[in-house]
């Protein structure tokens, strides 16, 4: 949750002179995602948000993001969708920062998702991997594989102040993974980050998916793995094998899931527990005293990782052959 | 600016059930309120603030706020109004907390008030002042005069890591405001905390005044002695007399500024600048690493200090008689 930008009510206005959403009538910081300053804004038109893009976000990348979700958006996953200006571009500066305007959706994130919250989730995820299979742009998924010694380094000697032992265990997880990462699994732009904060519910069923700056090209699969951590485990860090059948099964309604995906598994759950637990230690190491963002506990990350590694295959998780 | 506690969406649907405005269909913390966990909840049936008062908010006095809301809004004053419960109550227990949910006000604070702000705004307080004058509930002023030696012992020694000699001028303050502080000024209830953030405007004119948790009885110069403050200096901290006169003369078409009054608007807003200054130099000293707070800098009402103190009359302000 972050809101590091302070906006003027000015600069907003002459920012929305080049929309044709009308004026505001209010505009609120709100406490959504991670990486961008994000406001709820209401205009005459109706309900946006508007996202100002922190450093984290390269200017780069922009045009792959906003991209993508208007392919998406036009092939019926309910993601915000970008609000042109009258120039037709998507992007304007405000408060010397590049900043969209996306649509609003209505929904609530699940703090505690059930299974039939999983096999929701999961069909989304399988709808947005066929919805996007002819998007052609490309991003490289910078916290992949490719970029996890470079997260390793950077943290250095410091992971054992998150956990003792925590500096080896990433070092041998660091040269398992490369040995044994699949280099041929079913390919495409993923959300990479779909956890239940990212997804919104109305009467049980999904109403939007959000978030989209950490979409990327990889693995299809990789992205059920990020899934099966961030959505099958409880609050005690216990994996609930029910909820990964459910969204397996969620997943396998809307695109199916070949047999070698579902074998590479608990190799990806293995990556992906090891991404969080990389990134998260580097923020809580890193948290500034002036801090809006209360970082999340890498700890979490480090059992889920313990847990994958004591999976032999998908048996492990519940998920049958 | 203030997200404090998670909202389950399961605790959140079990509140509403008690009360008659339909399911939530979105809920977004947002950076309003310094004092409480604020989100912008939207039902079937529009647009809420739903409030968690954290500790800072004493449960004693929320019958107090939320009476004067109630009070203010059914005569005339835009102001948030409490929604009741089934059972007629104002106040619900949601994630361990009181809570309560109120009306939504549409407009935008404005961050560099104009002369032409401070008159609307002046005269929204005037208004409040007169629809306040009939209300019955009594609530001291803990943040006056009287509570800010205590304020000044909390703070201790450590004064001085905000500016040398600041533990010296406070000292010295509190010793000249205790003999020459007013005995005899009309008296009311008063907002206390009436900043910037707190008054919205759509098109130039005031459409809301919001966050009533410092509301209290006292002078009701006192009052404009804090807006005198938070509304008539630059960016810079530099006085701005046209903002001045601006304000009081907006005031005064709502509610007649006395002679006494207007007399001892200097020792009012040395007061109320020393106030601030105790206020942020606590905050600022006990910032914990893990704040969602950015504290606001002290010495931004030291500068406001120093100057009220080389003030010898209202036409000092260039206020005239």
């Amino acid at each position: 949750m972050a809101v590091y930008t302070n906006v003027d009510e000015a600069a907003l206005a002459r920012c929305l002179a080049d929309y044709a959403i009308g004026a505001a009538l209010s505009f609120k910081g709100i406490a959504e995602g991670v990486e961008n300053s994000n406001y709820l804004l209401q205009t005459e038109k109706g309900r946006f948000i508007l996202t100002l893009y922190e450093k984290r976000v390269r200017a780069e990348d922009l045009p792959f993001f906003i991209g993508l979700m208007e392919h998406l958006g036009a092939r019926g996953v309910s993601c915000p969708r970008p609000v042109k200006r009258r120039d037709g571009r998507a992007i304007s500066i405000l408060a010397g920062r590049p900043a969209a305007i996306i649509t609003f959706l209505e929904g609530l994130a699940v703090t505690h998702p059930t299974a039939q919250h999983c096999r929701a989730a999961g069909a989304a995820l399988g709808a947005l991997h066929r919805a996007g299979a002819d998007y052609e742009a490309r991003r490289a998924n910078a916290l992949g594989p490719a970029g996890w010694p470079a997260l390793a380094l950077a943290i250095g000697g410091r992971a054992d102040e998150i956990a003792p032992g925590l500096a080896a265990t990433i070092k041998e997880e660091l040269k398992y993974l490369d040995k044994a990462w699949p280099r041929a699994l079913p390919a495409g732009v993923i959300h990479a980050d779909l956890f239940p904060d990212n997804v919104f519910f109305l009467n049980g069923k999904v109403s939007g998916l959000i978030d989209f700056y950490f979409a990327c090209n990889d693995f299809t699969a990789y992205d059920l793995a990020v899934m099966l951590n961030a959505w099958c485990f409880d609050a005690a860090h216990r994996f609930r094998p029910e909820s990964a059948k459910a969204l397996v099964a969620g997943y396998g309604s809307e695109r199916e899931l070949a047999q070698a995906e579902l074998a590479a598994l608990p190799i990806l759950a293995r990556g992906a527990a090891l991404r969080f637990l990389l990134t998260r230690t580097i923020d809580w190491l890193d948290q500034p005293r002036d801090a809006l963002v209360r970082p999340k506990d890498p700890n979490e990350y480090l059992k889920k990782l313990s847990f994958h590694r004591g999976v032999a295959g998908p048996e492990g998780y519940g998920l049958g052959a």
